[in-house]
């Protein structure tokens, strides 16, 4: 039962991301082919700054379709049951997830909250609560097995496994859906877990696809403000209505 | 820690469902437009079992876009977070869930596996493990509360509860997207519980409108065979490479 | 070759919207079953009202998945094929459009535009066009007919039909996708054709559903600003930049 | 006028696609994390005829989803509106195309039709109705700029071009949304040009990834036997209630 942190891997991203996304946003006003442009943009015959500029500035004005054509794909372990579930709430996006029906999970990793790691108390108590989830699984599997269902096992005793159990996955997404994915999840008000796992998302979309990703992050990034009521907010934007120069 | 049972209730749909389709279907081969051929749908000037028939002969013979145009949306309750995190992996549907966040757990009902609730030795172990989440959970919630995390204690308490807690979601699919769903979950391979709300939900579609759910059901029904491996058939239907009239 | 005028007719859309949405809404964070609400939400024993109110709040949240429950079908004729080939540029929506390759377009209605027709010389010289698409379509048939080509012959001779023929298609859209639809093609900067299609369909939204709709519009209405850029603002909102109130 | 002629080029895909798609169906059943396992599917430590064979056995039996972690993207120049307008119906797929709006069209390229070239009397009523067409769009043009529409003379003046004029675009689709865009569109009940189109793709495809799309085409290939009734079958396979084999 040991536990276990966020891994974020990042596997492949469509090549040439920059001017793959400069020759569509292209297409849509150029009388030529882009196809013709192809080698040069590969080149630097077309510099490399000339595409950003030209995509930066045609994305602030909201048209965004052209980045779709963009993917990336990471590998993701050490989250909870509970992240990945949120996480395939995203719909415009590809999973791949490890099966609690097909893989034993005997001796599962787990996911410990920070908030519950810093007090010990907390920590005991969680840390005996997934032993307790451990037994009762491996016992389930022995009686599940001498009673004939062993082809079935895993897939009935997971029912006492905790949200806290380690997952995997590999997820795919299209730059335009990882906008609006790290819009929702690098918000403060995100699960702390899935906003760390953004995060780290975030980061290495920063770092192979700056002019798309250099300004990403939570919705507030992006409108100026932050659109949650007051229950809600983080207090880094001021709220919509809060500030009398935004029209409400 | 009561046990609970599934709960499937159809809540709404489009309305007159056949002749929305029936127009849909007409409107892409006919020179007219459908909304003046609309009041003759409802009134039954143009029968009902006419517009059946029609939409029947198109729809056998692949050309399935037009079942979009209606929607069914259910509201499902005693299932179990094993369930929904399947369920919300069909991507061409919306989903409302109860939150774990926001809605105490403190007293959360489970779903039992009929396997577990027929061995009496295994249905014991699976209550312990229940009572013992339970009780884990309430005893994080009041320590981190005590701690001044009070807001957020549901937040990470909720890591120890099981994939057996119930769950509630509303859920609404379009027909095509319910046919491809009863595809794969009404099939004798997929998790008993799963198959257990697709069967009820096709049966509340097939109430409503048996022209498009009559012959529904997994993919054996509309292949006519088996696409399954040998370690996963269930027989009904023979394999595909099995059958020799049927080209591989 | 007449000249058509766009019609727009709401065709159906989900029964009970408002309570529908509301109960989605609640479902997330209410620790009972909805379903069992949902006599007391048609009843109006939970007044429309506070339904509305509840809906309006968290909506202006951001909060927007509960409403996609809500799906509204149109019927949409008078409209060119330069409109439909914008129109179903929209994924997530369901689209059935009369067919070119099957409907015989020999004397096809068109769409005039409102440019064209202020003024006398262009709409003469526009007219002539639609008779001379006309005739070239109807002896493409009739050529094609004669060399044993009949059954494909609407198919070949539509290349010569213009984007002002006219097209009729049946549209679905649910409420979120609605309003993203609402966003773009209400906005002045839409092409005017499609502009006059959405301010129809948001008419009828706003009086079958105006707690969705109510507020409903171009983005700037949404965003409190102007997104794009200084050659495109209509000038009824200031754009992102030039309100120093705004941050970039 | 010239007449122009189909040209598809593949401008980037996934990398590494298939050692992605093998990782993504590993991670589903394997314990292990398998960004561990990356560098070894990359080196060729695990052979990628291993690979290749494991993914064709999961895949034939109906698990899909893993192949949507790899993205195709093409440049397609040479095809009509008339192609375009269908091209984009299919929803799970990202288009980057050339605007009427903004690009003057003045002297337009067109498709023609093979079975139209083939007789030369079509041929030239053809030809001219294109000249017809491209000389009523400059007229307008010209008419609409001289009554201060410059600004918006592309975009009413369009509405006189024929379908056959060229577009092009770039397209992004997935494996999975590219398998099912082949199954309808290499039919030979596809219309000629987007049949010519989607072959053209699929030999691109095939050669970067031929474990997903070497037996990838019509639908027939798949099911075994022909879906469409007997006025649309074109007889290489049986149809299906022609086979006492079949189920119905």
């Amino acid at each position: 039962m040991p536990q276990t942190t966020l891994a974020v891997t990042l596997l492949a991203h469509t090549p040439d991301a920059l001017s793959l996304i400069y020759a569509a946003f292209r297409q849509c006003y150029h009388p030529g082919y882009v196809a013709d442009m192809w080698p040069r943009l590969l080149s630097g015959d077309i510099p490399g700054d000339r595409q950003a500029e030209f995509v930066s500035r045609i994305l602030a004005s909201g048209h965004e379709s052209p980045i779709e054509h963009v993917s990336f794909t990471f590998a993701v372990a050490g989250v909870s049951r509970a992240l990945s579930h949120q996480l395939v709430r995203h719909r415009i996006a590809s999973y791949s997830q490890q099966s609690q029906r097909y893989v034993d999970a005997a001796s599962f990793d787990y996911v410990l909250p920070p908030a519950v790691a810093a007090i010990p108390e907390a920590k005991a108590r969680f840390e005996a609560a997934m032993e307790q989830a451990g037994a009762a699984y491996a016992e389930l599997q022995e009686i599940l097995g001498r009673h004939g269902r062993a082809g079935k096992a895993n897939e009935d005793a997971r029912f006492v496994l905790p949200n806290a159990c380690e997952t995997k996955v590999v997820v795919t997404m299209n730059c335009r859906s990882l906008l609006h994915f790290f819009e929702l999840r690098c918000c403060t008000r995100a699960q702390w877990e899935i906003r760390a796992m953004a995060l780290a998302m975030l980061g290495l979309c920063r770092e192979a696809l700056p002019v798309i990703f250099g300004g990403a992050g939570a919705r507030c990034e992006r409108l100026g403000y932050c659109p949650e009521d007051e229950r809600f907010t983080c207090g880094r934007y001021p709220r919509r209505f809060e500030n009398p120069q935004i029209p409400a």
